[in-house]
């Protein structure tokens, strides 16, 4: 467990929404649009088509204004004072494609750009911005049947609070009520909550999409806070699996399967997470094999052959195994991963005759383009039999 | 609809949360509380027992910082640096019970306080406190079966989109799939949007204690936006009800009853608005009286007998008007109202035995303890045939 954690925090630690070719950049193309996710009539930040963003701040009397977003490790993009007396200024290069999370640093001080919408991130509503991805289609809102997203209180004995999740039901659930789903529990990432899949994930959107074009048959999608303790920076290591566990496997489920139309036996049961949240989804599946058989990691470890052999039933009761992670993940650790390499260990237990899937996303780092994919890869590999 | 209009004007111009007695303020007690609407693990901004609201806010190179909630008009609470280089300031006197909004300006910006959850008003995302209510227990999550709230995404020909709502769906709602239930539409003010009466009204929370008392049936409450144009400051005279009267009669109306488990006739429909979503309940439901009955206007005009005469089955078919108001707003106003003082005229309807009932939120302005209050009295009027 302790290995894993460090693992997480590497992961966090050499991640980035830095993807700056190393190369001169190419001349800024002059054709920057409202970021999409601006709150409404908010002309900036602004996106060209080649992914440089461009802020603009009202803060006449500031010293100094300065954007976490660009460089990596190099301070962002500073920001300068126009004539007109706001701070303005352009990422010195192309952004990855997808979503970032960022803030404002004011005078020494931290702050969300007024023109964003807010996220929950690094334990905070943190400023958002999404770089149009060639690919957005599978997650864009379409005119297509859609299905909800409800705010649930469940009863928390273990904790002694409701406690809130949001369930995905897909858009057949309310035309009949005789038809059950199989459902998937699906957590965040460190420093983010429940809102985090639906807001920045749009796993509500993926689903919709892949079921209107067939490519799935209709599941449940459960998401809820994955800590019972007070979250700080750098208290990772104090993190104790044991009472989130007791609230998912003992509290949750139970709740979800009483007031759903699940399907509520194991094979019909599946966990993923990203990041922190696969790690959860790891050390809870492999204690829970009889409740849960699909499990997805999704840049949050790998499993190994240890794994399998240190897990009594294992390849009796698991379905699936899926480990993915982003491009710029594994080129910023190539050197080595905790846990071995995430690829040789897929490789590993597909030869072990285990039904083992490894995908990478093309040019993401540890953001959340990579985890939007893996939910589109992983959902049509799940609920075979 | 112009003198209507206006009289919004005139509620949001001369409300305001700023209900300090013009006496000298009490000596403050130093027993400050992080406030209930904090982001997780933050400390400021605190709230001490006498409803006093204090400030820190990091930004050691700014060369003003102020807050703009504090007393209206007078540029809100001015903080001072402290030896520490943070910001620091205590508003002048105790502020009203229940939610506001408030912002930051920094240095000659508009910005949100990093310490406090961001809520959708003055179409912007602003920071919400919270001050105790000495009633707060009608709206507090407590241990009792809870409703679930829903995003839908319907799909609206008249706008060429899927719209978003929230749909609020009593505790039993899934335990008998063949019982139905009436519907309340309930609309958000100007510059809210349909996330106002979940986030800072906890709509779900008074309806899931007013049943767990046995004080009301179970209904669904439908939330979703209340304008299908761009909003921007100024504009509210330009505003068209009939864009949105489409999207919910036609679009909406037709979905929910579809999807869900309603009874949808006339008798079982009801329609409140806050502020100007009283000024469109109004209006929508006046030129539609086969789809509603109940009809409820919370700080947002009033029914008079003209309105009365001027629609034609009104008597037959309105099962009851309800209209309340903070007192502070009657207080602010009391020279003369748009559409005439609303106590008087209810008390006219009710001398022509029309079903009106007129509540005051005591000791509140035009802001959501106000409203809150209001539904808590208006939902057991509700579906009483």
């Amino acid at each position: 467990m302790k290995k894993y954690l460090n693992l997480i925090l590497l992961l966090l630690a050499t991640s980035g929404a830095f993807g700056f070719a190393q190369t001169s950049q190419p001349a800024i193309i002059e054709d920057f649009k409202p970021s999409t996710l601006n709150q409404p009539g908010k002309e900036y930040p602004m996106v060209n088509s080649q992914g440089y963003v461009r802020f603009r701040i009202q803060a006449p009397l500031a010293q100094s204004v300065t954007v976490s977003l660009g460089l990596g490790g190099r301070g962002g993009t500073k920001l300068t004072k126009a004539a007109d007396s706001t701070w303005v200024g352009t990422t010195e290069g192309p952004m990855d494609e997808g979503f970032h999370y960022y803030h404002l640093n004011i005078d020494g001080g931290i702050f969300n750009d007024p023109g964003a919408l807010n996220f929950y991130g690094s334990i905070r509503w943190e400023s958002g911005i999404e770089i149009p991805a060639h690919d957005q289609d599978f997650y864009a809102l379409k005119d297509v049947p859609h299905g909800n997203v409800q705010q649930i209180l469940f009863p928390s004995k273990s904790t002694g609070t409701s406690r809130r999740a949001f369930v995905y039901t897909p858009p057949s659930y309310y035309k009949d009520q005789n038809k059950r789903y199989p459902v998937l529990y699906l957590q965040h990432g460190w420093g983010e909550d429940e809102t985090a899949w639906s807001n920045q994930g749009h796993a509500n959107l993926i689903l919709d999409n892949l079921i209107a074009e067939g490519k799935i048959k209709p599941f449940i999608i459960v998401m809820t806070y994955g800590m019972t303790n007070e979250v700080k920076f750098g208290k990772i290591r104090e993190f104790d699996i044991k009472p989130f566990q007791t609230v998912l496997v003992n509290e949750l489920i139970p709740f979800v399967d009483a007031n759903f139309q699940t399907i509520s036996d194991q094979k019909h049961r599946a966990m993923a997470g990203l990041s922190m949240g696969g790690m959860e989804t790891k050390t809870i599946t492999l204690a829970n094999l009889d409740k849960f058989a699909y499990i997805g990691l999704f840049s949050g470890g790998t499993f190994s052959m240890e794994d399998v052999n240190n897990t009594p039933g294992f390849k009796e009761k698991v379905k699936l195994t899926f480990v993915s992670f982003g491009s710029r993940e594994l080129e910023n650790r190539r050197a080595g991963f905790g846990g071995g390499d995430p690829k040789v260990n897929a490789e590993a237990l597909k030869q072990a005759n285990i039904n083992s899937v490894f995908y990478v996303s093309p040019e993401t780092a540890h953001e959340f383009l990579s985890w939007r994919r893996s939910l589109r890869e992983f959902a049509p590999l799940l609920f075979k039999d």
